[in-house]
């Protein structure tokens, strides 16, 4: 009898070329493919909530495959991690109906962007976090988020290579808090994102728009024209990939 | 002219044999005292506020010494960042009085121990948390750290092997707070503790001590016990050092 398995996986996306095969780099989805032949005896086919690129993490990256193995959807976890590096880490598995999807039936996906707002690094957060000495304006960088906010054309927030049909995607919010508990220098400052879907490298051009209006150095009149023209030019830089993090997908109830 | 420079540092303790100087192991005080002579060219002699084991971390270790170097003292942490390790991070630097010692006038010292409470360790978490995947009794704990809080002989929780000559010691706080912004799966907890001065490895039997309770493994009356007989195997086991950070040291207005 053949099953649908749904899995959650976390990892630190430091040391692998993202989740996608690629020729030459050790991805998460070959670790992935290869934990579960030594666990199952098949070589599955994976579907993947968000194709994260190399160095973002995840918290709550999500993966459906079919599985004829006799292993309860509840004991994958534990079956898969026996085989899977420190840095990738199974922490649920369900049984799901056959047609589920883990990318077609994500209903929004939520990522978390973070900058170590800072006058030096903090070296516990150098994985994880976008470090960005100057003085960042917070009250600027909410009103940006709140016009990016809705349902748009995001084709200035994409970056080529992607292969989405349409560029307009409803965000459904985009915000910009300081992490409490602060450090004894410097501040820490998340962004998170949700939306029905993202674009290619959206979230980091997001994160990199916001950053260079917290900056001074773009305007809200810039975040305005690069949502009406669609030009990449008029939105900000792509933020590095070691701040960003998948931290949900949700599934209709 | 001989000035006194209070230096602030983070550091990660994954790499390294912690703070104090060792005969087989890079050290935290061997890196600071080879970027400041090289920044200045001199040796110094280092008094360190606390001296973090191997793997343990700091957010705000501070440390001071005498220079007769001409360099600004708010310009030292740039000076320093040149020599030192991605990984070890001067944040602030200021002139104080000449007899200034960053241990013997702190007159108290904030820690941090994180326990990753989930069914699977996170493995963006796996350097710096503690996980114990079993459930926590957070109530119980909480509990326990209100007997531990005030003035005690804490002989029960200390490892051989320092010197204090007394093991009374005000422990200010314990506090066992759940870190928001849950994961998806599991929680994170982060137990604080202020003393006017810690036991060698305090900390980390007062975090092996608050998990034992939390488990059930442990009960109050068994605290109660360590502190009025100062017996170590009444207390816990001592927690592992990546858990553990210095969050900040402080001193007289």
């Amino acid at each position: 009898m053949t099953r649908t398995i749904k899995l959650t996986l976390r990892y630190d996306g430091t040391a692998y070329g993202g989740f996608a095969p690629q020729p030459n780099a050790v991805t998460i989805s070959a670790l992935l493919r290869e934990a579960i032949r030594r666990a199952t005896g098949e070589v599955p086919r994976l579907a993947v909530a968000g194709r994260t690129d190399a160095g973002v993490h995840a918290r709550g990256q999500v993966v459906s495959f079919s599985t004829a193995s006799r292993i309860p959807a509840d004991r994958f976890p534990h079956a898969l991690n026996a085989h899977l590096p420190h840095d990738v880490v199974a922490v649920a598995a369900e049984e799901v109906p056959p047609a589920f999807h883990a990318r077609y039936d994500a209903v929004s996906k939520v990522y978390s962007y973070t900058i170590d707002n800072s006058p030096f690094p903090d070296p516990l957060l150098r994985r994880y976090a976008w470090f960005v000495p100057q003085p960042l304006d917070l009250g600027a960088m909410r009103a940006a988020a709140a016009l990016l906010v809705g349902r748009h054309d995001f084709a200035a927030f994409r970056s080529t290579g992607g292969a989405a049909k349409t560029s307009v995607r409803t965000l459904h919010r985009l915000e910009v808090a300081e992490v409490p508990g602060a450090p004894v220098v410097g501040r820490l400052l998340r962004i998170e994102a949700e939306a029905d879907g993202f674009l290619y490298n959206m979230v980091r051009i997001l994160a990199g728009t916001l950053v260079e209006v917290g900056l001074g150095r773009r305007s809200l009149d810039d975040v305005r024209a690069a949502l009406a023209t669609g030009d990449r030019t008029r939105a900000g830089r792509t933020a590095p990939p070691h701040g960003l993090c998948l931290e949900a997908v949700r599934y209709p109830e």
